[in-house]
Order: C-alpha cells, then structure tokens, then sequence
C-alpha cells in the first residue's frame, strides 16, 4: 500500500536577525533550510521542498509567514509543530501545522499579507527589545506622513520602489489599507496589501521617513506613483524593523 | 602637553546569542572584542584594551556588565556613550560612560554580582520574546527548589560546580542571597553574590531544575556542597537563560 500523501500548512515564526532572509541558499543559514534540514531529520525521508507565501529578505522578521509542504513519512499532523520545533534553533517556531486540500500552495493561493515596519527613538533601547524596531531620527511631519499613506492605498505601477526582476511579474500592486499605531518614541507602520514587491515596503517607509523629516517631499512621491522611475534612488529602510505579520487565504486553515 | 589620561568606566547591556561570548578571541564574534573595534574606531587611536568585570560565556546575556578603559584622545566622556552606540552592533549598548578614579578596576573592585536565570515551560514563546530565556519542562517541585537555595547561601566551597580553572583561585564564593520570582509558566532564579566561578550559576540552576523535576535529590546538594567533587557531572543549564544584570562596586558610578 502507497503511504498517503498528505499537503500541510505551517504558520512559522522567525526572528530574522541571524538569518540570510527565507530562501535557501548554499552555506548559509536561512529559514527556508533550516526548516528543510529539520524536517528531514524528523521525517528521516529525503530532503522535502517547503514552499514560503514570499521570501523574506535577510534580517526580516516573521510573526506569520505560511509555508506548504508534501509529507508521506512523519509524524501526526498534530505532533508536527511540537516535533519541528525540537529539531529547529529558538529563533525559528512553527506556531501551527494543518492538513490542507492538495490544491492549496501557499503562494499561489495567498490572498493578502501584512506587513508592519517599527521605528523607535530616543534613549536607545536594550538590545533584546529593539530586535524588531529600526532607531532612528525623531519623525517631525506625521501628517505628511499620513498623507503619504493614503496616496500609497490603492493600485500603483510601484517599479519605482523595487529593484528590476523578471519573476516578479508585472510591477502593478493593490495596497488595501496602510496605517499607523503608535506609542510614545515608537511608531508603527501597517501594510495590508493583495501583495508585494521586493523590498516594497522598505522604500515606502525609507521615502515616508525622509518625507516626514522634510528631507523629501510628497511631490517627489506623487511623482513616483504618476510615473514609476525603476531603478529610482530610495532609501530602503533597515531590514531589522520589518515584520511578515501575518498571509490571508480564501480559507481560514 | 602630554594628553590626560581618563580612566572611563562603561555599563554595558548585550544580547548574547549572536556572540562567543565576552572575551576577545581571533576570528570570533565576541562583546570586548566589538567593543575595542568601536573604540578604536571613534578615537582613531591604536585598540584600547578594555577590561571587563568578568567574562561572560557565549550565549549568556548582560543587562548591566561593567568595564573600564583608558583613553588620552577621543570624544568627551558626555557623549562617550553615543558615539560608541553608533559604531557597535544593536546588540551591544553602552548604557553608560563615567570617568572614574584611576584606582578603579572593573573586576577587582567589584563588589558583588547580580546574575538572573529565567527559565519557561508551556507553548513556546515567540522567537523574539524567549531569547532570555531557556525553555523546559514545567518544575514540579518548587519548595525543593526554594530549599536548595536556601542551602546554596552562603560561602561554599563550589569546586563541583565548576571546571578546573588555576586563574580563577580557590573556589570558595560567598553567595549573599538567592531568590526567585515567577509569574504564569515562567520562573526567574536570582544570584547575588560576592563572586561567582565559571558555569557556577547555570550548574546551580541545572541541579536546582533537576531536583525539581525529582530527578536530583536535595541529598545531592547537600553532599556536593559538603564534600566537594571536582568534575561532579552537573548538568550546565543553557547560556541563553542567564543574564548578568548588575556589578556593585562600594562607589556608586
């Protein structure tokens, strides 16, 4: 009898900061591997392929990302979370493994995701609490800030704000709601958006922190929406602030 | 005229887990090391040795380490502080920078060592909020804990929960206080002490779990500390649980 193929989901979580982003790649230590080398040492089957929702760029951190995978070999579904965590560094946990319809794949079938970008300022923090928050200069102009937010909602051509690559397809981006949330010395930036480009969401925040600091203007963003100029020079904000909070599916699961 | 030479003491707070610990090593990662490259770097000057209160292990964690240094050029000791902050790693912070009497030094005049070790059972925490922490299985025998602090206060002969060591002399240490403080699924064991050996604290908490878990007996303990056994083979607790949070010396500064 052939062993039952089963298609699972996993909603992990990573600290990005020791990590050379999600993609696997040869001699280093990345998630996308580290989950992999767990996996199989737990399945004690060859190499499986775990396929993320998007690739996180090195020193990105994840509180969701989803990922999908084929297994054939291994334990319960329900022990997989508890098993791939013993086997993997701290930095790296998979919240949640479920059994998916075969016809799920975790990018492809991805709805929307949210990002959020934290800042902080100030009396520099210590340093297990600012892993996931860039420091940086006090923002002075909030409101041009939050003009900047809502010229960015809505469907753009946003070559402006990434880097060329053929993969990724046509430049066009829905961004269905942007927001801030904020405390005193901390500002957070969220991106609810059908998807995103690489490294989207850090110039969007690089070009709104300059605007803030009137070191750029809104002009310069309309301008870059009105006509999208690749190869623009944006500053990318450090990848240390920018969190994977979470992929959206049709189907909750 | 000859330069002033300040003597300058520094508190520094560092996340270890990216680090081979404190002391400076060739082709490794490690505190003093990034710390004496920053310093160099912001005076211009040849490297500075910088002497540490005493020398943590990879892993392990400083919310309050101290050190001292001497410097003839560079910036005022005012500005000290953020001027290294903004040459070193996030995970290393100078919290503070106080020129001192000549006569100080880090590690001999110290008086005394706050260590915590936090530890936490249940569902694994997010990656970025258990990197302090060691995460085990729940403790069941909490008074048989207590008891064994109570038993490890005072001044012992610790060579058991040691490694043979001629620099660090005879291996009597004058424990003044252990305590722990806890709230749902956590627990933080707290040493302060007059000095303490290498791997001493993370050993006395690995016992201390172990005759919680009623794996150890207090009768160990008792025998350990009545009749020393070098090389007793003591479970070492992991570094990532273990934080220096604070070195007391007779002047406050």
């Amino acid at each position: 009898m052939a062993a039952m193929e089963r298609r699972i989901k996993l909603t992990v979580a990573y600290l990005g900061t020791p990590f050379s982003g999600w993609q696997r790649q040869q001699g280093q230590r990345t998630i996308q591997g580290e989950l992999e080398s767990a996996l199989a040492r737990v399945t004690g089957a060859a190499r499986t392929p775990i396929t993320g929702a998007g690739r996180t760029d090195a020193g990105v951190h994840a509180r969701g990302q989803a990922a999908h995978l084929d297994l054939t070999h291994g334990p319960p579904v329900e022990r997989l979370a508890a098993v791939l965590n013993a086997a993997l560094p701290a930095e790296i946990r998979v919240r949640r493994a479920v059994e998916v319809p075969a016809a799920f794949h975790a990018r492809r079938s991805a709805r929307a995701k949210l990002y959020s970008y934290r800042v902080g300022w100030g009396r520099p923090p210590l340093p297990w609490a600012g892993l996931r928050r860039a420091h940086i200069d006090p923002p002075r102009d909030l409101d041009a800030l939050e003009e900047g937010l809502r010229l960015l909602t809505g469907r753009h051509d946003m070559a402006s704000f990434t880097v060329p690559d053929p993969a990724q397809g046509p430049p066009l981006r829905l961004l269905h709601r942007a927001w801030t949330t904020s405390s005193p010395g901390r500002l957070t930036v969220h991106f609810l958006g059908a998807g995103f480009l690489r490294y989207q969401v850090r110039r969007m925040v690089g070009l709104l922190l300059e605007i803030s600091w009137r070191r750029q203007s809104l002009e310069t963003l309309r301008g870059l929406l009105a006509q999208p100029s690749p190869g623009a020079s944006l500053w990318t904000a450090p990848a240390r602030g920018l969190t994977l909070e979470r992929v959206y599916y049709r189907d909750p699961g």
